[in-house]
C-alpha cells in the first residue's frame, strides 16, 4: 500500500480484508450485498463488529434503538469524545462499500492508534447507526434520527415492514434492543467517513471529498385512482386507466430535476399497481417519489410545483392524491470539523475537492446536536445501490487516512 | 317477478336468493367477492354448490383440476347431454355475478325443470369450471383448457402463485382434486350465460345479448431494464432509468387500441417495480400487457406492431424485452346452439342483439371440443372486475329463462 505525504497511515490491507470478511454476511451471487436492517444478516454483521471492537479494546454499548457505540477511551477525562462511523445495513441489492466502510474504517482508525501507540486526549466512539437505508423499514436514517430527537422512539418501534413485522420486534428478533437510551450526547465533533455514490470524484481526478453539507430531500407518496373494469368488454373512450395517465404525469415529474438542473434530482423508485390483475383495468397505481436539491428554497420550490401539478392533473377520470412522507432539509456541515479535514488533506498530499453530498447519511442528524462534517472517496463509475459498487483498496485505504489525521488534528484543538 | 312473453319460466327470486347467498363467502367490505380459485372461500363455494346440486338430484362429479360437474339424468340413454355453466371464482377484488351467474343460473335451470316435473331427452350437466380468472394461477380457463385439451394437466398443476405454492398443492390442500380424467365428453351443446362485463347491452337498451363469438386475446410480460443507482448522487443525465422510458412507451401501447378502434383493446393491469426502493433508480419494471381483438388478422397485425414498436424503443440505456405468455385466438360459436338461443329470445320476447365476448371464458375452451355459445345480460355502467358490479334481478331472471327456454329447444332438435 503506497502513501504520498505525511502524517500518521493505516493499515490499508487490514481495512481492506476486513472489508471483504464483512461483505460475506448477505453475500448476493452478483457480488454485492443484501444485508437489510435488523435482519438476520445484519445481526451478523452486528456481531463481527462487536467482536472485532471488542479485541482492539473497545468497550461496546447498544442503545434503544440498536445503535452501535464501540468507545476506545481518552487521556483527558474532560474531553469530550470525538465519534466516527457509519452504518453496517445495505439495500436489497446493495454494494459493499456504502455504509459499512465507514464503519470498519473507523475501527481500523482505532486499531491503527493501537498499533502507534497513540492516545487521544478525546475518547474515540466508533458508531454503527441502525437502519440508514430505511429500505426496509422507511424511513432512512432511522437510528441517528431517534438518536438525535428526530423521530419519536415509540412511534418508530411501531413502523412495519411489508410482512407486518415492527421494528421493536425486529430489534428483540436480533437482540439489538439496548439498555442504553437513544439520545445524544455531547460530541467535541463526529466525523462520517463514506463512498461518494455519485461520479464527480472519479470524473474530477480527485482522490477525496471535502463534503461541506448535504443536499435537502423530500419523499412522498403519489398515488393515482381510477375505476377498475375488465379489460376486454370495456370500450377504451370509457375508461378511467390511471395507467394512462402515467405519460402526462411522468415527464412533469422529472420535468423538476430538468428545471433544476444540474442539481435537481427526481427519481421514481417504486411503483405499486392495485389489484395488479393482468386483465383488469388498475384501481390504482402508487409511486414513491424522491426529489433532492441542495439549495433548501430550490427543494421548496419543487416542492410547491409538486403539488401544483399534482392539482392540474388531477380530475374526475383520474384522481391524483399527493402526500408527503419524509422531508430532510439542506444541511451545512461544521467548519471547525471541516477545518480538521482540510488539515488532513493537506498533511496526506491527497487531491481533492469541496463537494455536497446528493445523498442523505446518518451525518445529517447527528449534525443537528454535533459538530460534524464528513469525507468521501470515489466509487467506480459513480454505481451505489447496486451489487457492483466498487471501490479501489488505493482510495479506500486513503480515505482513511486522511479520517485518522483529521481525527488527530480535532483531537489536537 | 315479472315475465314478457311465453315459453316455461324459471323461479327468479330463488336464483336471486341463491346468488346473494353465495356471495356472502369470500365477501368484501365494498360489497364485492374476493373468492380467488383454490382459496379456503373457493372451497366454501364449491361445497354450497354441490350440497345444492345434490339436494336438487344431481350426482356431482369431480375432475382432476378440480371442474365440477353436476348432472340431471335424461330420458334418453342414446342422448349426448348438454351442458350449462361456467365457475365459480372471482378477481381478487370481484363482483357478485360475474361466472358465478352462469353455474346458477344452471342450478336454476334444474330447480325448475324439477318444478315443472320436465324430464329432458338429454342429461343436464351444471359445470363449475376451475379457475376462470386466473389472478391467482396464470393463466385464466384453466380449468376448462386443461379439460378441453389445451393445456397439458401435468405442468398446469406445476404452476405456482406468489406465494409459491402449486395448482396441484392447491386442489389437495381444499379438497379438489377429483378422480376422474380431465378430459372432453361427447356433448350435444354447451351454453354459457355470463353477465355482458361491458357496457354495450344497457347503452343500446337490450336485456340479451347472443353472443355470437369471443374476441382473440394476446397477454406479454414486457421488461424494461435499466441500470440501479443511488436517487441522490447520480446526476440525471447519466441514469439509466426504466421509469423514465414509460412516458415514450405506455402511448404507443395504448396506441394499438387507438390504431383498431373501436374493438381493438389495450390493458396494462400489472407494473413491478425492482427492487422498489424509495432512493434507487429501479433496475427494472415488469408490465403485463392484454391485447384484444375479435377479428384474429386484425389482433395478429397488433402482436406484430407490438414486437416492432418494442425493438424501435428499446436502447443501450434501457433495453426492453417481451414475451408473450398466452394467446386465445378469436372464436365463432355454434350456429346450431345459437339457434336455439334465437329460438328462446323470440319465444321469451325479451329485447335482444347479436354480439361479440370482449372478454375471454370458458366457452372458449370448451367450444374447440363441443358446439358452444353464450348468452349475455346487461350489468351496471358495464362495470365488472370490480366490487361494485351489479346486474338487476329483473335482466338475472330475463337471462335465466333464456337459458332455460334454449335448452328445451336444443333437447327437442
Amino acid at each position: 500500500m503506497s502513501n504520498s505525504g505525511n502524517g500518521r497511515f493505516v493499515d490499508g490491507a487490514r481495512l481492506w480484508e476486513s472489508l471483504m470478511e464483512m461483505a460475506r454476511i448477505g453475500a448476493t451471487p452478483a457480488g454485492g450485498n443484501n444485508r437489510q436492517a435488523l435482519t438476520e444478516e445484519d445481526r451478523q454483521g452486528r456481531e463481527l463488529f462487536r467482536a472485532w471492537s471488542e479485541t482492539a479494546g473497545c468497550q461496546v454499548q447498544v442503545d434503544a434503538i440498536g445503535n452501535l457505540f464501540a468507545t476506545r477511551p481518552g487521556s483527558d477525562s474532560a474531553a469530550l469524545p470525538i465519534l466516527i462511523g457509519s452504518h453496517l445495513d445495505t439495500q436489497p441489492t446493495g454494494g459493499r462499500f456504502d455504509g459499512v466502510y465507514g464503519v470498519l474504517a473507523g475501527l481500523e482508525v482505532v486499531r491503527s492508534l493501537n498499533d502507534l501507540d497513540i492516545q487521544t486526549r478525546s475518547p474515540l466512539i466508533v458508531a454503527s447507526w441502525t437502519n440508514e437505508e430505511g429500505a426496509r423499514f422507511p424511513p432512512a436514517m432511522m437510528g441517528s434520527g431517534v438518536w438525535a430527537g428526530e423521530f419519536d422512539l415509540a412511534e418508530t418501534y411501531q413502523t412495519r415492514d411489508r410482512s407486518g413485522q415492527t421494528v421493536r420486534d425486529a430489534l428483540e428478533g436480533i437482540g439489538a434492543l439496548g439498555a442504553s437510551r437513544a439520545a445524544p450526547f455531547p460530541l467535541k465533533g463526529a466525523i462520517e467517513l463514506h463512498i461518494e455514490q455519485g461520479p464527480i470524484l472519479e470524473d474530477t481526478g480527485n482522490t477525496i471529498g471535502i463534503v461541506t453539507g448535504v443536499q435537502g430531500i423530500r419523499w412522498y407518496d403519489l398515488t393515482l385512482i381510477g375505476m377498475p373494469c375488465h379489460a376486454g368488454p370495456t370500450p377504451m373512450e370509457g375508461r378511467r386507466d390511471p395507467v394512462q395517465k402515467l405519460p402526462d404525469l411522468l415527464p412533469r415529474i422529472f420535468g423538476l430535476a430538468a428545471e433544476n438542473a444540474p442539481w435537481g434530482r427526481a427519481t421514481i423508485g417504486d411503483l405499486i399497481s392495485q389489484p395488479g390483475s393482468r386483465n383488469t383495468v388498475p384501481e390504482s397505481i402508487q409511486l414513491s417519489i424522491d426529489l433532492r436539491h441542495p439549495d433548501q428554497s430550490v427543494l421548496d420550490s419543487m416542492h410547491a410545483r409538486l403539488r401544483e401539478l399534482v392539482s392540474e392533473l388531477s380530475g374526475e377520470t383520474v384522481e391524483i392524491r399527493l402526500e408527503e412522507i419524509w422531508h430532510s432539509p439542506a444541511v451545512a456541515f461544521d467548519p471547525g470539523v471541516l477545518n480538521a479535514i482540510q488539515t488532513a488533506v493537506e498533511i496526506t498530499g491527497h487531491k481533492a475537492m469541496e463537494m455536497v453530498s446528493g445523498a442523505g447519511h446518518d451525518s445529517v442528524y447527528v449534525s443537528r446536536v454535533a459538530p460534524t462534517a464528513m469525507i468521501f472517496i470515489p466509487c467506480q463509475d459513480g454505481l451505489s445501490h447496486n451489487e457492483a459498487e466498487y471501490a479501489s483498496p488505493e482510495d479506500i485505504s486513503a480515505g482513511c487516512n486522511v479520517l485518522l489525521n483529521a481525527v488527530l488534528s480535532l483531537d489536537a484543538h
